[in-house]
């Protein structure tokens, strides 16, 4: 997508050493837009734990590239082996809900592991991230073409009248390789000149809404309105809503969508109204193994200290400042889990399916298959 | 309720000027306790409309208090009545939704009428300030007895273990004139040795639970944890919230909740997880004329700016900060509307009844009667 008129993925190799990755800075949008050099994995992992990157097709990508970093630093160590083994473990210590990382970790040791010299475990392992990096783009791109429809069915039953989107956190180009998931769909309606208007929640503790989803619709022109993550409800109960799309970090095989905390307050109310509900996402972040995904999928508890400061910008300098008595507690869940039965469908891919076990197996029963369901 | 140990109001008259009203300006809290002397009505309005002071009953006792600045400031105008009639205006425009503030206006209108001369009147509408701020504090005490038994309840059922309460913006002390209505019950559970824990919920945009209900609690020494709104949902599906009670800032005849914006949410979140959701609010938050709240309560809409900037501590001082990019819209209503079917009951300074018609007739038959029902 483009900042300032110029193409930028979230993440590619340095254009001049190969050896580098690069990044945005996540943490300092909308504000400054600061670009990042990776060069060990170390580096990339704490790029994850401190959300420099973040996003469930990002988080996935960079720990490609992070892999692919460990073989270039295996070649100084004992074994090779081992150091692929520790670098795979401390990356997918970093966050434990997006499913996205350990399926591309798994995906690079599985590939690595073919490799019949050093060299042609390095080369692999450079191909295989670029591969995630470019499939992800791909899918993104067509959940956009995808979920295209839904939003073009709204404009004709509206009679070309301003079609209401609402999305909570960021799903946008900033959490996958390009395009997004949640606005991907988003940007395909409004490329085509169907009359679209987003609800940007703030998404609270981190501000991904506030920051970064109305940061690139901003940078791509599409009307929108930040809004609190309170206000969601309200909206539609009032019928300012036409519907829901979000993107998800982990979704179980039987349709449980696991996002970032808030989203299942959001469907709530999206049932309660009426108003369809939409998750976006690659076939990546589907989980094959877990079949109730309240009870079963990890939620990450961050740090108390994400929701008693906070970040902005004061007098042209990025600031912290303290929102809470400082001695109040605060808790810092990551995610919640959408259960099935208030989600109207999921757009991936290969198309849109609804959130349940049957459904999803008729969209990918190659993967299905492997997973012996 | 004690701040650093001495006894405070939230709204009284000067101890040496009986022409001055003092306030603590609610926006420095938790950072700074600050008084602030209001001499005018047009400075009352002020105090309620940039929410110096904020909270049904306190923006209620206010509105008397500037009635009877108003009487002090008729007897240099023309004509008594027009002043008054001006000044009743200018309170009424700051703030639409809570009733307690028409409800105080009419009240000193009425009161007002009666005095035989100028004195007479001065010193009815001081009395009639001070009778509603009395019975403020005076009904929210009997909410906190008459919820302590719900809360006694819980303790009971879970054989002495903690109680987990959820409550949603501030209707505490500092809402009030003393006790707070929502607060009141959980204070005096706590003073009763009960093991009680709060969620509080952060309440964005203008953070009264992050800010001002953790700085209550802090100072009473309750155990609480302050959450990002979007986390109570997570809290509930997971078993962590026992029940939740929340404020009101007006509440049909017939039990639909207008409240900070977020609590709609709250309650949707509550009914699919079979958490009792109470309101606590006193007899002057009915509005005895509105039969659908959805639809007829009017919302309150503030200023972008609040959704858009944040204040806090930055370096020992209170700082003010963008948190979105500059040019992005944001909307910012304050309150929304809880269906009286996602109620369970309503705690008034009466007893305890059911968010319906009847229920709430049968506690209040004498008002009902007042209003033909």
């Amino acid at each position: 997508m483009k900042v300032n008129g110029k193409n930028y993925r979230t993440i590619w190799i340095h254009p001049e050493d190969e050896k580098v990755i690069q990044i945005i800075d996540q943490r300092n949008l909308p504000h400054a837009f600061i670009i990042e050099d990776l060069r060990t994995v170390d580096q990339v992992a704490l790029a994850i734990l401190d959300m420099h990157v973040r996003g469930a097709g990002l988080v996935g990508a960079a720990a490609g590239y992070g892999m692919y970093l460990a073989t270039l630093e295996a070649s100084s160590h004992d074994s090779f082996d081992a150091h692929l083994k520790k670098a795979a473990q401390k990356l997918l210590a970093t966050r434990p809900t997006a499913v996205n990382l350990s399926w591309a970790v798994s995906r690079q040791l599985t590939a690595i592991e073919k490799g019949r010299s050093y060299l042609e475990k390095v080369n692999i392992a450079l191909q295989t991230a670029m591969d995630i990096a470019d499939e992800d783009a791909g899918h993104c791109q067509k959940i956009g073409q995808n979920g295209l429809h839904i939003i073009r069915d709204f404009a004709s039953k509206k009679n070309g009248s301003q079609v209401n989107i609402l999305t909570h956190c960021n799903a946008g180009w900033l959490a996958f390789v390009d395009y997004g998931t949640a606005t991907s769909p988003i940007y395909a309606a409004f490329d085509q000149g169907i009359d679209v208007h987003i609800w940007v929640d703030e998404t609270r503790p981190r501000n991904q809404g506030a920051r970064l989803t109305a940061w690139e619709l901003s940078e791509h022109g599409v009307p929108h309105t930040v809004i609190p993550d309170n206000a969601g409800g309200h909206l539609m109960q009032q019928g300012y809503v036409d519907l829901v799309i979000v993107g998800s970090d982990r979704t179980t095989y039987t349709g449980d969508v696991a996002n970032k905390i808030g989203t299942y307050q959001k469907a709530l109310a999206a049932k309660d109204n009426h108003v369809p509900f939409y998750v976006a996402l690659p076939s990546s972040t589907f989980d094959w193994e877990i079949r109730d995904g309240c009870k079963d999928i990890p939620i990450e508890k961050r740090d108390a200290s994400e929701v008693k400061y906070i970040s902005g910008l004061c007098n042209g300098e990025i600031k912290h400042m303290l929102l809470t008595p400082k001695e109040s507690p605060a808790a810092n869940f990551a995610f919640d889990v959408t259960p099935a039965r208030l989600v109207t469908g999921l757009i991936t891919e290969r198309g849109i399916c609804a959130a349940n076990e049957k459904s999803i197996g008729r969209l990918f029963p190659d993967i299905l298959a492997q997973y012996n369901k």
